[in-house]
């Protein structure tokens, strides 16, 4: 039994500030939002951490600080510009549907549903961010992946999100978007794509043949252990990115949710291997990690309006796309996205968008196809695809062009041989190993 | 202050849908235990990352791919097959108190609670699951290992689950198992040293001298670095599975079990450390780690029932069996568990079973023979000990033996030397790192 | 529907057991304070995970398992002996408003007020003892280290604790600490310079030349990748530290706290880049790192009753602080701290609980010289980091002193040379990695 005298000092130093700081009428409802959406919101945070050891593990050892670095940083400058300027245009007062104009560098004078609902819009933000770093991988300049961060941040992801999120058009429309397959996959995978069309391929990547033929060299990761850890990291924090966009701890759909996802997932890592087996004749562990993600980011639009037995068939396509993506965008398209990044978060961001379309079960929500609903929803959904599609691509290539035209884009071809470790940062990510960075 | 057009659009997004989806008298008890067990959920799933790194830690760099593939597609494949047959097996219509019969690939009819307790329970049947891998590393087969794991997550540990868990005869006798060091962490193990044992040790782990004396060769781990985070990931994510095993989050005994967990595994890992510094004359690492985990699946089963200092003396003595575990089966038995899962997962998940009836100390529950409650509770552990072992040998014997004789459960001697990385999935974990694979 | 048979076997098994151990009058709010502090000490639990991998991956690969058994160890040790002495000093009966006495080996009488405080408080405890390690790092005994360690978390934690939190002199005069930047930052700060201090630097680290110049060399870090998973870590588990320090799941001021959190750590993270790019010519990795934690001990004493703007402000002055710290320390003071834990904690500690009486807006618990406050709270702040300040670093002084007379503080020049791996246990980190450790 603790003894009165600590009991005292104990109400007066919390019991006494809670009850100060408690707002009138706040109810245990609200007490357990709140929770609820601290879990969410430090949940995606970690996705993060996830994003930053796939990204590495999945390139080479001479550039692995850079990648973690980027992903660092993108959080850092990212959560500065949102609450600065990005927050206020997404969710601040809304101008013609399009664009919100208040609450920028929001202050003390907020009451705690800013402050909470800041907290887990923020780490959505960095998301959208941070799947551009892998794609631009290996190559890029590090002051000009800054500027490119802050940008997304303040800007082209607060904009289409108001859209959709904010009270703007598109949710006007009726478009569905449950936790962000196109609010948050689509946008950052919109960039990802153009940034490194922009940059180019790095060197050695497609090499003619004094024949004329181009061949394709695959750069293999030089830590695939720690890219699996980011997968299971990514896949732990995903249960509070479609979990906690119920936005409601009250919410008994946070249970369908939480199931919709583990079978979707689960399914497209199975489908993606399976895929990787026929076709390359090996169960190919990127590629399956890369069918993880795919089932993510593909239950993330419908996961709170399809059934099980859908998030099963989603999650299965979703990881054939996956893989048949990055062998187009690598071996046809001729773009070099050294983690697969568009086709994770592109390609199955607008899969799972279209699925709300087809799936969607739900009155009153969205009702698909295969449920009853006609073409209808499935023509809204495309419609935002285009349209965030447009916004996104668009605002990106102006964006790096500018970039490009002014700070430099890419590193000189010596520095990029030398790996980006040594020549941006002047340090070594494994100090002591002996690595053969320049395979 | 959020203007009113985005609050109705939130309230149209949100709030429409939640009202919608709310079922008749869904109270805050029932959503707090909903946020209880997400949390609960996600922590046991983050155990999956912990035990992919523990075993590729413990295991040599040339198969570290291969490990973790492992782990990955065990959840991947044990989450569809679960929710296809195992779920129906342990939860369904009860048929002669062995078994269930009913909700299989259930649909989108459910109500909120079966996706609450099917998303609880995938991951505890996950867990079960790939105890295996580790303890069969390094020289079986990836496909067999598939067929595997389908088969143990569909019927093996869900049946002896439901004896237990799910209403059948052991829970009627009285067998107590709060957590699973029974249900899950044995019946782990049993599949675990029965699989090490039919596959046989790894080339040169055993070698007869020309005096017909057997000396026996430690593999050292690649990572020492990932296995520790992998303990601190078990531990960490061991606070969902002892935690929210209460299945409720108004169940004040939460605390206690946080603190009994807490210092049975701190003192398992300080006896494993102790003993193994006087025994091999070294602070030994790997020994320290299982010293945690002996803690941990030790006071799983009676955590709730126990006091702190019980818990002490149950985590103090895990930690001395799992030491003395390690040697026996490694030295005497040479059975070739090359990150010593059958002395964690079966040896003290046997002990903490047992100490139930030892210490346990709360009436209508458990008492156990400190507690006044005589030989009465440690027969019926013992009772539930013996069947489910039967139960879990038997079933895992048969399993590999008929794998094995169809499609072959281990690879080639020469892949062995190779490598899994390369032979298995033509590829390497750790590209460009200078690394002796065949020490 | 799951069948009435198995609803009744739940119902006895857990429902009867969760009504039995219910406390009379445990209302949802307190269900709620439960579910909220064991998130925030899981949360906490996870820092340890942090901590490992940050020290480990900023050190040499030659001493990696050294540094992560100490991680683990001091954990272990510290939850035992903070359960048998360190709980009752902090929060046993007061004596003289400077220690606590009673409450020790706590037993099974306690209610769950008891268990559940003692849980949140033994990771803090665990905090304050772990960040020594760092500083120690690559030259300590282990069973020193060890012993080191017992003392902390039993005695010198403890009763400055107990003055800020426990009911003591400090909490009396006003002194302000919300979550820790003095009681665990500060005094683990303390004994981490004491330590370095009284150790003296690794071989080769300063280097006197002919001309009488001594030289400073940086022995680089052998996993960066790792040491920023290390960082992500740390901040998730931040929000815990810093979040469920209201100690009450109902207390609105949740979300100030993690927006104060958030706001500091990336404004610390992007000072201490800037600051390394302008010092030292190049965007530095480690010093932003670094910088992350620097912002995060900054706004933990100040995270309650400071807006986000100052919150900013704490972080960038953070930042650039650990910088000059580190670079103060190393260069002019000559105190070899491998990871820089001095200037992240004791410095930043210093600077957040400083802050406190700056930028303090809330009536009724600080409010600092820029609210109106005048030098009041300011010059309270410093008198509990000189008093603390003085408890913590001359325990320290005489702890460390009197460990090397007796069992010796340092290994001998040759085993530090060979690494503490193999020296003290006898094993690598890295089995089959080519590493030249002694760079």
């Amino acid at each position: 039994m603790r003894k009165k005298i600590m009991v005292l000092a104990v109400l007066f130093f919390y019991f006494g500030i809670s009850l100060f700081a408690q707002e009138e009428g706040y109810s245990l409802e609200d007490a357990l939002d709140m929770v609820w959406l601290f879990c969410g919101a430090i949940l995606v945070f970690v996705m993060q951490a996830g994003f930053a050891l796939l990204e590495a593990g999945l390139t080479r050892a001479k550039n692995a600080t850079n990648i973690i670095m980027k992903n660092l940083m993108d959080f850092c400058f990212g959560a500065l510009v949102y609450w600065a300027i990005g927050w206020g245009l997404m969710y601040g007062a809304d101008a013609l549907k399009i664009i919100g104009t208040s609450e920028f560098f929001k202050g003390p004078m907020g009451d705690y549903t800013f402050y909470r609902d800041w907290f887990f819009q923020v780490v959505f933000a960095a998301t959208s961010a941070t799947i551009v770093s892998g794609a631009m991988a290996e190559r890029t300049r590090f002051r000009s992946y800054l500027v490119y961060t802050c940008f997304i941040s303040a800007f082209i992801y607060p904009i289409s999100g108001h859209w959709i999120w904010g009270g703007g058009w598109l949710s006007e429309l009726g478009f569905y978007d449950f936790a962000g397959s196109t609010v948050v996959h689509s946008v950052g995978g919109w960039a990802a794509v153009v940034g490194a069309a922009i940059l180019g391929p790095r060197q050695g990547k497609y090499v003619k043949g004094p024949d004329g033929t181009i061949s394709v060299k695959a750069f293999p990761g030089h830590n695939l252990t720690l890219a699996c850890l980011g997968v299971f990291l990514l896949w732990f924090g995903w249960y509070g990115f479609n979990g906690a966009s119920t936005l409601s701890g009250m919410d008994p759909a946070i249970a369908r949710v939480c199931v919709t996802t583990t079978l979707s997932a689960a399914a497209g890592t199975v489908s993606a291997l399976i895929t990787s087996w026929i076709w390359f004749k090996k169960p190919d562990p990127s590629m399956s990690m890369n069918g993880a993600l795919a089932g993510l980011v593909a239950i993330t639009a419908s996961c709170f309006v399809v059934s099980p037995g859908a998030a099963v068939v989603i999650g299965l396509i979703g990881g054939v796309l996956v893989v048949g993506a990055v062998e187009f965008i690598d071996k046809v398209l001729k773009i070099d996205d050294p983690v697969g990044a568009s086709s994770v978060h592109l390609v199955c961001g607008i899969w799972g968008t279209l699925a709300v379309g087809i799936w969607g079960n739900t009155e009153g929500i969205a009702v698909g196809l295969l449920h009853g609903g006609g073409f209808h929803q499935l023509g809204i959904q495309a419609v935002g695809i285009l349209s965030v599609g447009a916004w996104a691509a668009l605002t990106s290539l102006v964006l790096f062009l500018a970039i490009k035209a002014t700070l430099g884009l890419r590193v000189t071809p010596k520095d990029e041989l030398m790996g980006l470790d040594i020549t941006e940062h002047k340090t070594e990510a494994y100090a002591g190993f002996q690595i053969f960075s320049n395979m």
